[in-house]
């Protein structure tokens, strides 16, 4: 290892895994906070979406893709997938031999800061919805805090589809913030990796339809300053080098427009990475709910 | 076997796959042409939607598809799906040892037959539009014909979340059926089996935005009679039973809204059937590419 340690594991990479490209954003947001670490990325693009699954197949795919990136040294998990932090944390803590991070907890806390009035309100894909992760993360650190949370299972195609603007997903946010609106929420978390592509479209909908200020929540950030804190915590950081650390992309499926979707969601912060595309659809070995 | 048959295969069930549950609406087609047919079908839930995945990885899953079909003593199996149909066809014909119908010849078939003016529009998934699947189809029943086909991924997930009326699928479909009446087309083929169901809303903007008349073609019922004929000409109907066959659902992974969802497709054309829950996601066994 050529990046000088905080201990003998500090330098290994951290490993990064996603449904597909949308935890891009949470790799945006660590590279920013941590340039000097090494990253591995895994994204299932051969079977994304997750959001609109069952949870023991959502818990199924990320054991598989937790134990891929254990062939790759890492030295700690990063779920950028709101789905499986929602469903998977506990059956991926209880198998994985190393720290796994999600990005709830730190999205939730966001939030949780971020209200003045105790109304917090959570749009997320189905499968987060359903789960009410974030309504007991979020209780957890205040049981008085009111949650209104719902599922917008169209905003993740629409950022797929390039439609970041303009009338349709404007009409489609209108309708999935309507209810939280409603509830006077005054923060929002955006508990999709994929939303934060939709930013501008969420703050014009509120300027246009809310009568109350609202602050709008990114995980990614959260994630990326509670990630240092746990690194540094535990003697993990790859701490001293001024060297950009690697930055790997592994996906299990590259369709046609990857890279132009790759790069709306990295915004030019990782101008050069390579990608490799890797088969996972066979079981997770070594691995299983029950080890 | 129970039923009367007209060859000692007769009896068989028919096989089904899609991708997800919009094959339901093949299903549902041929069950009103055949009543009397047992059919089995399998719906890849657990790794829908194939519309964005590359070539090969929708060839792989197909094959794991079909491998499980064989396994039901199936007849033949129909390939209920535009984009597996357009991608996987060859792949399918050359390892599976019984007749493979796909979806996009029937509806190619037909879109000439409704076309006029020689000008036919098809709108479909990603997958199946960079395929060129339809435009060699058509062209290899009437090469004079003009083919103007445009990708429409969002409706997949609109017909999905249910959101089959009102502004926000409306404006969708205007986006994508603009190049083919800008394209003066006078036959539109549904090149997905998700889009029957947005039937009422492509009407609509025709009727509003389009100045020439249009014939709009779904392949189901094209298809369900073309696997009539076939099963005639290899002896292969179950002939002479009054008794209505059994259907059996098969799918990958059974989310919430499940139920909902699959109705909605079958429109009460099969009041009472069972559904199972299975794991194809281990390689295809016995199966290749090179078999």
């Amino acid at each position: 290892m050529d990046v000088a340690t905080g201990s003998p594991d500090g330098g290994r990479p951290i490993g990064i895994f996603d449904s597909g490209l949308g935890g891009l954003t949470v790799l945006r947001a660590i590279r920013r906070e941590m340039p000097d670490e090494s990253l591995v990325f895994l994204g299932d693009t051969a079977r994304v979406p997750y959001g609109t699954r069952s949870p023991s197949t959502v818990v199924r795919y990320a054991l598989a893709c937790s134990s891929q990136l254990l062939e790759y040294g890492v030295k700690l998990v990063v779920v950028a997938c709101n789905t499986v932090s929602a469903v998977a944390l506990p059956a991926l803590r209880n198998v994985l031999p190393l720290p796994v991070l999600g990005v709830i907890e730190p999205g939730a806390r966001s939030g949780v800061q971020a209200s003045l009035t105790g109304r917090v309100g959570v749009i997320a894909t189905k499968g987060t919805i359903a789960s009410g992760a974030y309504e007991r993360a979020i209780h957890a650190i205040d049981s008085t805090i009111t949650v209104c949370g719902n599922a917008a299972p169209l905003l993740v195609p629409l950022v797929e589809e390039g439609w970041t603007e303009g009338d349709v997903p404007r009409m489609a946010v209108e309708r999935y913030l309507a209810p939280l609106i409603e509830a006077e929420v005054d923060a929002i978390v955006l508990g999709c990796t994929h939303y934060p592509l939709l930013r501008p479209v969420v703050d014009e909908v509120l300027r246009t339809s809310c009568p109350q200020p609202v602050t709008v929540v990114d995980s990614a950030m959260a994630t990326a300053a509670d990630l240092k804190r746990l690194l540094t915590e535990q003697g993990l950081r790859c701490s001293g080098s001024s060297i950009p650390g690697s930055v790997r992309l592994l996906v299990t499926d590259m369709p046609a427009g990857f890279s132009a979707l790759a790069s709306r969601f990295l915004d030019r912060s990782v101008p050069n990475f390579d990608v490799e595309q890797i088969d996972i659809t066979t079981p997770a070995a070594g691995l299983s709910l029950h080890a």
